[in-house]
């Protein structure tokens, strides 16, 4: 019960962002990124270099997922030190084109502390790949 | 030309897992891994558990790959702090299924620094979903 504090923030930190993709509330998915983030995302292209770039990526998300919006965390651990972290995750969507089947995805993040802040700085999102 | 130490112990120990994919060196490649590591491959499954589970989904990257092996560091970026690092690659190989085609793909790995080492813990390998 006596959870490394840094580890309890992040933990609600990745629980407060999971929550605001499922409201499709874009500040929040924002929140405690870095300006310079690089995103491994599910679909094309190889990378997302920026914040803006990783903001324009979520309405095609939105657009392929029944509602409400299933963005769930099923398992989490994470590993932090003072000022560096990783956070890796297993997680579930759900996709309107495989008939409203849900997605299983693989989450690692990445975190530097700056000014007493946990900021995710690379973000990869994947699927195993067709056989 | 004053990179932090431990930025240079992870570059080398990339560099090294990497040459040892293309020599098909088993032990390289389990070098500094943890055995309770999980691994996100490109293939299915969802995820390995685990450095035996790690070990054995090797040759099936090796058969797939036409020789000599491409497993190419394109770019690399490593943040550490006293004990935890993460560290984020583009990476290039090959595979004789698509006509020897490139094939790009994203790494993640998260590290923990024990007993004076650098240990992977999660790695995390994906390509983007086909559109």
């Amino acid at each position: 019960m006596s959870e490394n504090p840094d580890v309890t923030a992040i933990r609600d930190q990745i629980e407060a962002w999971a929550a605001a993709v499922r409201a499709q509330d874009m500040p929040g998915i924002l929140r405690n990124r870095s300006d310079d983030m690089v995103m491994f995302d599910v679909p094309p292209p190889l990378q997302l270099r920026g914040i803006a770039a990783y903001g324009a990526s979520w309405p095609q998300f939105f657009e392929a997922s029944p509602k409400p919006i299933r963005f769930d965390i099923m398992d989490l651990q994470i590993t932090a030190g003072d000022d560096v972290a990783f956070a890796v995750a297993l997680m579930r969507c759900a996709v309107i084109e495989d008939g409203d089947a849900d997605l299983d995805f693989r989450l690692t993040v990445g975190l530097r502390k700056i000014d007493g802040r946990w900021i995710v700085a690379p973000e990869h999102h994947s699927v195993p790949a067709e056989d």
